[in-house]
């Protein structure tokens, strides 16, 4: 029997867009003389609806996008899932069943699972998926589709690629065998970028600006940007302060050379001294008369240094980058990475905010990968400079993140990527007493996936590693808790992503007591 | 037999605080003769506990935490709930029992419930709740206490304050009635300000900074706040642009004056002038030569008035605000009402930013009564100017918002507040097609709870209500939803609240076609 395994890219929501689209493959299919016919659930529809899926109007027209669907069918047998309305009440609706997302590194796992089911029936299973992406508010995800047919040896007799919208019609007791293409960096990359498109085009974007400081994270996702935006409707903009090397204005340029995009080079300086010779000193004396005599120290606000490091960040967020992204009818990226985002490096208003966060469920190496696979198997050439690989990571706010002197941020990523990926994507779920205990037995590393050597010299002490860890555990649950909040919506691409999927209250700091424990322990050893 | 109901205020996550607390009001009960101590459920690690209720080390700790309590309560019985580990695995954990959130109207419904199961057993019933305050990440909930006691006829016979720690001993077997408070705006602040207190307490926070524009909603948000806050630790700020009139600027330093609190004024005027010449005309050129040649028109951004409200709004938030509250050692307020929020109607990063959202789930007319209640009730003296309560609402972003000459919001809060609830806050989740069938048929006023007369005035026609309907559905649906996903945690105390309990995907826009042909029929008919 000759079985068409259709696999469409599906916009959740556009219920004609979609009935086109399936029901252009299916014609496609019965021209290759398909047999049956099997469409992924919720091809109509899409996935990941919200209260939408409360709405039974919407289901009516589900069902009658279904009947338009069986007449282009016309007698061929036809399998597929809808979402209706089940009884007279209008809210009694159908259960929707929600597809599972795409998370790197399963479809191995996948693969595994219809091979078995096949062995244990001897039949073949035939595994059809969309192509899509949706949202639960702040958290996106991808669907890779990747429909399959394997005989019921177990043996995979084809599989459709990732990512693409395509029918192919199969011999359902072919003895063919295919070889799946191993999951890599292609795979996140295609990943993200269909949900960024799906971003767009659900808030109808065709314009974007990158903040571009020339650092590793905005030259990736200007890289990313140019697979998705026309050169002309990208523009790249860097926001020198005094802080900012010569090195990375020069990558940031290079970079927008590269692309071929519009670029632009506006300073906050003259903003950061507006907002320091405003506020420096300002009085902010008690009325009314009831207080104390005012005392004129304590009735003035005084600025540091921590202070106009966020004053920048914000500066180019929100006053910058947000008025330039108006004006020129578009919207901006926010380009953190996931170890800052899990420890809230990064300023609320500032760099933490933006449309969406493309890279914002990526580790700082996965980033690397990501800017490496861009330029050479994306975009075939240069378009990450070589030098932004090479410079230290920094947010070059102040002069202790000089990169030409070596200096970054405080972050060490070799460490901390890895120690936080088992923090946050773990299935143990690990807290400080986990992670002490592998430190005094020596197993952390190794657990982690880091480098033995790096940690060893990173903590030749329990004193050096409980600094780092209480430094780093109180960042993540409580200021980056705080501020995921209110951050950018995210592309998810792990098994564990923040956003709406992570349910985080904020709360007071919690380290038990056998950590307490174990610590003081350690550190009475010294 | 002598009861206790003991009414803890109990901190999430806070396990030897709340112990000591529980502790001290059993110890009053067990003095005043009490021979059964009634404990909530969940008094010990209070609810609401996002992934803490995954870590098994929390559970030990509880469960040590019940051993004292035991010892406390001695040989007298003692119910309660509490968390534990159930078996050998450690992640084998108990089910944690959220308790129901106090939502305003409520209280009436539950008495009614537990007066109903006393009748129907013919046994007195006690229920006890904590008094607390949670969140799931960006929605707060209050914990009102309330706890009571029913005769087995079903009458009241005693029931605690709401949001007051407490503890009372009652006969088990009493005849006496007690009269329950009616519900009112007096519970509306008090389970705002409990969640308030709550956010400052999680996050260590003793000053606070409110942006005072003279508007109601900032009046509100400060006038609560300094019931809060100690007058030394509030800071007022007024931030004038050209737009903003010399009465709401009055109203802003009448305010500061009333609360005796800090005020300061700092105009963002020289900043957006400061933006103006930085972007205004900016050249935005392609870079590598590779686009056709430059054109200069599109080559330069161009700046419109709605983009400079957009500015004036961020510069306030994000440059001014965020950075004084930074140099005062404290956050600041988001003064936002619901109906704003519903549609999106604040900007990004501008006044839809802060550490917290308490007026975010009032409607403007609660907002208004809650302010009324302030001066009357809560500070017993006028701290919101009178001039608040009369001026238009108004966010002073351009000439068409001269509060001085009438001119004020696009939203016509006696009628809006009223349809954003009904689509917000009933059970049946109208739409587009709901709103325009009772529009058609007159039910529209009576259903929403409008003044008929208002509706009839707004739309004299099918058409000027269709361009309205229209209008606020797409901010509602659209920007509103997109907003939200980015705007500060909230206090809510409605049945529906926007945040983490509402899951709001980001959307095409769906007008079901019911829709399209009842409005295509009602404009033919013009």
């Amino acid at each position: 029997m000759k079985v068409a395994l259709i696999q469409p890219l599906v916009v959740p929501g556009e219920l004609r867009e979609n009935l086109a689209r399936v029901s252009g493959l299916c014609r496609q299919a019965l021209s290759q003389g398909a047999e049956l016919l099997l469409l992924p659930e919720n091809c109509l529809s899409g996935a990941w609806l919200g209260d939408l899926s409360d709405e039974s109007l919407f289901y009516e027209e589900c069902e009658a996008c279904e009947k338009e669907l069986l007449e282009i069918a016309g007698g061929t047998p036809l399998l597929f899932g809808n979402a209706f309305v089940l009884g007279d009440n209008p809210r009694e609706l159908s259960d929707f069943p929600e597809p599972v997302p795409y998370v790197f590194g399963q479809a191995e796992r996948r693969r595994k699972a219809l091979a078995s089911l096949a062995r244990e029936h001897r039949l073949a299973v035939a595994y059809v998926a969309s192509v899509s992406a949706g949202n639960a508010g702040k958290t996106w995800r991808a669907f890779d589709g990747r429909s399959s047919l394997f005989a019921a040896s177990g043996a995979l007799a084809a599989e459709l690629p990732a990512f693409e919208e395509c029918a192919r019609v199969v011999d359902a007791g072919t003895a063919e065998a295919a070889r799946p293409a191993p999951e890599g960096t292609d795979d996140l990359f295609r990943a993200i970028a269909l949900q960024t498109r799906m971003v767009m085009r659900q808030g109808g974007i065709r314009r974007v600006v990158v903040g571009a400081s020339g650092g590793i994270d905005s030259c990736v996702t200007a890289a990313l940007m140019g697979t998705i935006v026309d050169p002309d409707d990208l523009l790249l903009v860097n926001m020198p302060s005094r802080h900012n090397s010569a090195t990375t204005k020069g990558i940031a340029r290079a970079l927008a050379e590269n692309l071929g995009c519009r670029y632009a080079e506006v300073p906050v300086e003259p903003s950061v001294e507006l907002t320091r010779s405003q506020l420096q000193g300002l009085p902010v004396p008690r009325l009314g008369g009831k207080g104390a005599a005012p005392d004129a120290a304590a009735d003035r606000l005084e600025l540091g240094p921590l202070h106009f490091e966020n004053v920048q960040a914000r500066d180019r967020g929100s006053r910058l980058l947000a008025a330039i992204a108006a004006a020129f009818g578009g919207v901006f990226t926010c380009n953190g990475n996931k170890a800052e985002t899990t420890v809230g490096y990064a300023t609320l208003y500032g760099d933490c905010s933006g449309f969406f966060a493309p890279i914002a469920d990526l580790w700082k190496h996965q980033v690397y990968a990501l800017g490496r696979h861009l330029n050479e198997k994306v975009h075939g050439r240069e378009i990450v400079p070589a030098a932004a690989f090479e410079i230290p990571p920094s947010a070059e706010l102040g002069p202790d993140m000089d990169v030409e002197a070596g200096k970054g941020d405080p972050l060490v990523y070799p460490y901390h990527d890895f120690l936080f990926r088992w923090w946050t994507e773990s299935e143990e779920r690990p807290g400080p007493f986990a992670s002490l205990s592998r430190f005094a037995d020596g197993t952390l590393a190794a657990r982690i996936g880091a480098d033995p050597e790096l940690v060893r010299r990173l903590f030749p002490d329990a004193a050096s590693f409980v600094a780092d860890l209480e430094r780093w555990w109180k960042a993540f649950k409580g200021m980056g808790a705080v501020k995921r909040v209110q951050c950018p919506p995210l592309a998810a691409v792990s098994p564990w992503a923040f956003g709406s999927e992570r349910e985080e209250a904020v709360l007071p700091l919690f380290f038990p007591s056998k950590y307490v424990e174990l610590k003081n322990s350690l550190l009475r050893k010294r």
